[in-house]
């Protein structure tokens, strides 16, 4: 695909969530919820923090795409994940998994393992968390720490995806994105995100909300949040004077974004 | 009641908050905590989020006033919103129920009704909320959706409080506050502090504050809260450039409202 | 010590935080989680927001340092706050306990005294909280009120300090800290830091990054956080038009403190 296609659907993606403003219900952890419903609300979309294991056989089937953070994973919140993850999976709806700091316990590797089995769409992870949960997958018991990390993750991603069926988003300074076959690079963002505590749940959460408007085409719909969310932190960065300032300014950048700024800054390509 | 004297009124609750520093316990939402707690700070008030069944013995009877709120409900949080709000009841204390997305469960509409029973002061919602609460405690089984909505939300908030005993707000283009014979429209605010995630969960933790000093008067407590809210948005947009600056600029608006800005700015009529 | 001996320790610290970005678990209340993950972030320490009991024997022996905050507490997070603490005095891991409101019921006092026994590196809390916490240790029964609190608090400190071999640190107009023998007091900060929400906690947390830096000197590394977090405070207050603009500024600027803005702005005095 040429980059130019890329940019146009980025802004139409982004234009459909604006337009149609999807329901996205997040079970997501406990640092994160302020600024993962605020980002969906900056992008047009209607963000439900709805969690509780009595509430999801009535809420989840009006949803439009489900995303689940494990970041404070606890064993009570760990049923409701999975059946809200279940009927979103029954009812073909896109759902996005965030596997926050998977290998931190054995609680949560296994729970994590548990909710692939469910089939998300897309699971979104930094470069340890994905290579921990592909090996994990492969049962294999090799350390997350590497010293070859981003072309590692590329092998780690792709096979995750090939095992799981879902499209296999990798954060860092490069973002990857992959379903098994094609290898895409989205370039947007800035460091300075790492210094802001809850940027990668929004960005699963923004997933959500671009796989609701667009289901068929999970890779596409996950390169273009990757991009047009780095392209708020991009912009915002150059109004910050700090995490702090640049969490407001990308959250007023991803509200303001216009066409032209979209069709300019998107920097997607093909890695294989 | 003149506008004259309804801003003058609004002025007098807000030096009251200010001067007493009511203790407002809230046990609201997982997402709102940070913004309500701060809310209330910058209006002067002592927020106390304090949700635990086993502090609610030591605890309710020291408060001024409580704050509900259902946002993220669990069962094991309505224990103690019900014992809580069964103390304030009992000791005369004023309490705010916010039924946040009510009809998002037959478990959540359930306990909402079932907190209805225990006589809050106040209910705060927006008009899908009300109008399915008032609609469900007539045993009605309409639903929520309706094209006349603002007309509606005024006939559901009549009936919900005529039913309930409690003054019944409706958060919109124009706010709406009844006791069931006198209907108030409240004109201040701004669209975009829909965009913010918890800015209803924050109104009705201050009204809880305003009702403190104001408990046999909750109709105009919860006028003047409103009023008051509002204008801080009014003051918040035209500083921002979105809605996360719009949230911070919010907060600081609060703080800094003086004599002057609140007596030109408030905007209150009778709508019958 | 000089009070330029003072200043150079203080950047010190910060500079080994910034270097060594010491992994810090957080077990803290539900309001706060946000601020504390981003002051620690800002600083150049690792948040992690770890509170399941299923994940404490996995994870915490990773960690350089812990921070338990009682700010929103139940009984079900009471076993993961002791056996975290008792694992981290075990492994001789620094831990930093904050008795948050810890006279609102007697279920958190009695949880905090249990605390106390696991035998935190140091207790941090606002003048009200150290002396009942001290008053209760030592079983007596007077209430936390005192109209004399400032020099009351430096003897409960002290008191508090010997009874359970923690520094003990007491926010305030001037903040105090002491092992029992010495007392430093921080003259750093600004009165509108008390308008924000979670100002307490998330000094607390960043206590916690400076003892896992210099385990064997509590009192000074505390000191110099307290320090560090008033400075902030200041710079923050110089931009700040209300209590959530100097929340922003505050973030930025520990963010990006130099070594000539804290050498100029450390002051810390010997009380005795």
């Amino acid at each position: 695909m040429e980059s130019k296609e890329w940019s146009s659907g980025v802004w139409t993606h982004l234009t459909a969530v604006r337009r149609r403003s999807p329901l996205v219900q997040c079970i997501t952890n406990l640092v994160s919820m302020d600024l993962v419903a605020n980002t969906l609300l900056s992008a047009g979309a209607s963000p439900a923090m709805v969690h509780s294991i009595a509430e999801v056989p009535d809420f989840t089937p009006h949803i439009h795409a489900l995303c689940v953070n494990v970041g404070t994973l606890t064993p009570d919140w760990l049923p409701s994940m999975k059946a809200a993850a279940e009927l979103a999976s029954q009812l073909k709806k896109p759902w996005v998994l965030d596997p926050a700091a998977v290998s931190c316990s054995g609680f949560r590797l296994k729970a994590c393992l548990e909710l692939v089995e469910l089939k998300p769409s897309v699971i979104k992870g930094n470069g340890s968390e994905i290579i921990a949960l592909s090996s994990a997958s492969r049962s294999h018991t090799k350390g997350a720490d590497s010293s070859h990390e981003s072309t590692e993750a590329i092998e780690a991603a792709k096979s995750l995806a090939l095992s799981s069926g879902a499209v296999v988003a990798v954060s860092g300074a490069v973002d990857i994105v992959t379903d098994g076959k094609r290898v895409i690079g989205v370039h947007n963002g800035t460091k300075m995100m790492q210094k802001i505590t809850a940027t990668g749940c929004s960005l699963a959460g923004l997933v959500a909300a671009f796989l609701a408007v667009d289901p068929l085409q999970p890779l596409e719909a996950t390169v273009s949040a990757m991009s047009v969310f780095g392209i708020a932190g991009e912009l915002g960065e150059a109004m910050a004077n700090g995490p702090a300032s640049l969490r407001m300014h990308l959250i007023d950048s991803l509200y303001g974004l216009d066409e032209t700024t979209v069709l300019n800054r998107v920097r997607i390509t093909s890695l294989g």
